[in-house]
């Protein structure tokens, strides 16, 4: 163990110690990992609340006026003042969201449901931002006309673009879900070298252009360490802000609880994934209620949880891949859907979410510097707090060793995209991705 | 023409003649086409307001009780009474929607809108019924899986099925999008027969065990004949309450309009779709408004709506096609919820939607006896009445004869799927559906 804030293994206790002041401290990393911005490859700029509003009734919008907003796809190019508008004008400021493998799967759900309201709310417009490649680049479009012909009121710009540094610029919010597959006979260190590269570039990119305060949630595998890779190569947006998905995880793990216990899946709460979106993530039944009772009370087949749950709840997306022969796109979306609410929406009294996030300066004992999923609680104001009534026990704490080791040798596998010397890639074992084959 | 209440070439007017009350009659069709039910094929009852109701606390569910709902989908297989809890006691009636062609690409993005409860509200809870086939089961079973994965509160019941007769007990909505698609060298009359076929079944299947007010949209191509049919199949159900989807040709009018009127889509109103969802079918820009004047006076350039746009909207699915690589699936199911929504909630004052319905006692002189997209109003309940102030002009009404010509003679070469003697197949020509390539 070593770190005096952490788990001591002496039975089942709470862990109240609060997460460290110092916390912050750590955020400021090597400065020379910043970049100059590199020239734009493609300008993707279009704007609601710019000082060039259209002030003109709807049928005299001049080609000047729409000269400066060319950038925007389609319909977005025009522009729209929502201040003078009766149904509008209570609205929130535009919300800026980049969204990066936007021709992709997952992204295709995601952003409709984006587009309709259902995840910031009905008075809060949106602009989004669709980061793709050369290749996806006229699937990119085909999205932009199927958002067009969706009329969602709230969608007020979209533009596409494939240089990072231009369409991540000023956003308040980054869904990075783009990321290469394993391909048949790929090591894992390959994976992680090609994919951390991309989450490098584009951490260099948030830095350099985004909002100051920008959320980052990473869904792109493997997801705990390129959001670690991405974050070293942000220093000056904070640690905090920056996810791993583990969300789907939880969900599953909900799901899973519910079916053994009879009930409702929203009778489950307070559960908790530790660690790595790998087949070492620790699905956690000890700090689990179901109707505000510990799952463990309900649930008396200990057996089952500690090895079928556990198991099932890892193995589910290659289950899923077997059945569908493709991986989980739609609940995935979903699941990044509950990630955003559960910062933007007060957590209930009590509950908690998961979510990967900065271990330095947690309560629990788990080695610093990492991005870790842990328990998540929010105000709402899209920044979250580490809870601090936790139980742990030895079963659990082992499992969040084993995961914890995991990460840590991830870490020294891409060191040199972090930043921190020569990567020595020596992983303790070819664990898979949820869903890999 | 030849119809007294219907339009004659004479300029623009108003078509003032009220849906006729002699409607109903033709709705009695053939009684031999009520075949008896077939056996069934695959059990898929489950329900949350049965008598089996289990009232114990969350984790006394016996094994029994799981037995009686043993047909649903995993966590649904759980029994919930939705009156004993305080969080759902103030919710509606359990609504059965049955969708076809679940487990295709257009259902994938459906469901998940169909669960989030962005169509029929938040304290309307909702069983999905999921009809496949024997070769798409699994891919069937793996989206029930997300299904549970996602958990939506809403979403009390999930089950899968490959016989309609059971798939479609006492459903409320039938989504039928199953169809086949038009393989290469394919003549469409030989479209026509096979998806007219599967319509045929269906319709047998709803007149046996649906809902007797069970509202069926019909989104399989070709839809409007499909949809008519399904409805002559099914002569104990209202024939208001087939549609055939037009949304979707009716929301990218929309947004051209807006693009090139420099307004955004919400301005747009009183779209409508007229007759077949093909090539042939007419948006009306005579009576579409743009803040609520007319199209033709906020856009001056009448050769682009004559030719153009028209053009632009017919082509759209065919150019989204060599963008995307496929069909839209997400913008066609955007445009479901949206035609659904058009009848459960009331309709703006003053504007319509488009819905391809069945055209006996319409007032605007289009043939009786097919399945036709015209503007329609609603109360919110369901229902529908065809929109009366209507202008016709001879341009117009020129190209709405052209589409029901075609809808005639697709009615002819299904003529041994509706009970009305040999079929005839007379194509005017070989049109396309939209997005054919």
């Amino acid at each position: 163990m070593g770190l005096s804030t952490g788990y001591s293994p002496a039975g089942s206790r709470l862990v109240t110690t609060p997460l460290g002041a110092g916390a912050g401290a750590a955020l400021r990393r090597s400065p020379q990992l910043l970049r100059p911005r590199r020239p734009p490859l493609a300008t993707v700029r279009c704007s609601v609340d710019t000082a060039k509003q259209v002030q003109d009734s709807a049928a005299t919008v001049a080609a000047e006026q729409k000269a400066s907003r060319k950038e925007c796809f389609g319909v977005f190019t025009n522009t729209y003042d929502l201040k003078a508008d009766s149904k509008t004008k209570s609205w929130k400021k535009l919300v800026n969201i980049a969204v990066s493998g936007a021709a992709g799967m997952i992204s295709n759900h995601l952003l409709f449901k984006l587009a309709s309201g259902e995840v910031f709310g009905q008075d809060q417009p949106i602009a989004l931002k669709l980061l793709g490649s050369e290749r996806s680049f006229q699937a990119l479009e085909g999205v932009a006309m199927e958002l067009e012909d969706s009329l969602y009121p709230l969608l007020r710009e979209v533009s596409i673009g494939m240089d990072p540094y231009e369409v991540f610029e000023d956003v308040d919010w980054a869904l990075l879900i783009g990321a290469k597959p394993r391909g048949p006979g790929m090591e894992r260190a390959a994976l992680l070298d090609i994919n951390g590269q991309i989450y490098a570039d584009q951490g260099k990119a948030l830095n350099a252009v985004a909002s100051r305060n920008v959320k980052v949630i990473v869904v792109g595998n493997p997801c705990n360490t390129n959001a670690l890779i991405c974050m070293k190569n942000a220093p000056n947006i904070p640690a905090k802000n920056f996810h791993a998905l583990t969300r789907l995880d939880e969900n599953r793990a909900k799901c899973q609880l519910a079916l053994k216990a009879g009930v409702f899946y929203d009778k489950v709460s307070n559960m908790t994934i530790w660690g790595n979106h790998s087949t070492t993530q620790v699905p956690d039944f000890l700090n689990a209620k179901i109707d505000g009772r510990p799952a463990k009370e309900v649930i008396k087949d200990t057996k089952w949880l500690e090895e079928e749950f556990t198991m099932t709840v890892q193995k589910r997306g290659g289950v899923l891949i077997q059945k569908w022969g493709r991986s989980s796109a739609a609940s995935t979306a979903v699941s990044i859907v509950d990630a955003i609410r559960s910062l933007v929406t007060p957590t209930p009294e009590g509950d908690w979410f998961s979510s990967g996030v900065y271990t330095t300066g947690n309560p629990y004992g788990i080695a610093e510097d990492i991005v870790f999923s842990m328990p998540c609680r929010s105000k709402g104001d899209g920044d979250y707090e580490l809870a601090t009534d936790v139980l742990m026990d030895d079963f659990l704490w082992e499992r969040i060793k084993k995961t914890e080791a995991e990460l840590l040798a991830e870490k020294k596998c891409v060191a040199h995209l972090t930043g921190e010397g020569i990567a020595f890639c020596d992983l303790p074992e070819d664990t898979m991705l949820p869903g890999e084959m």
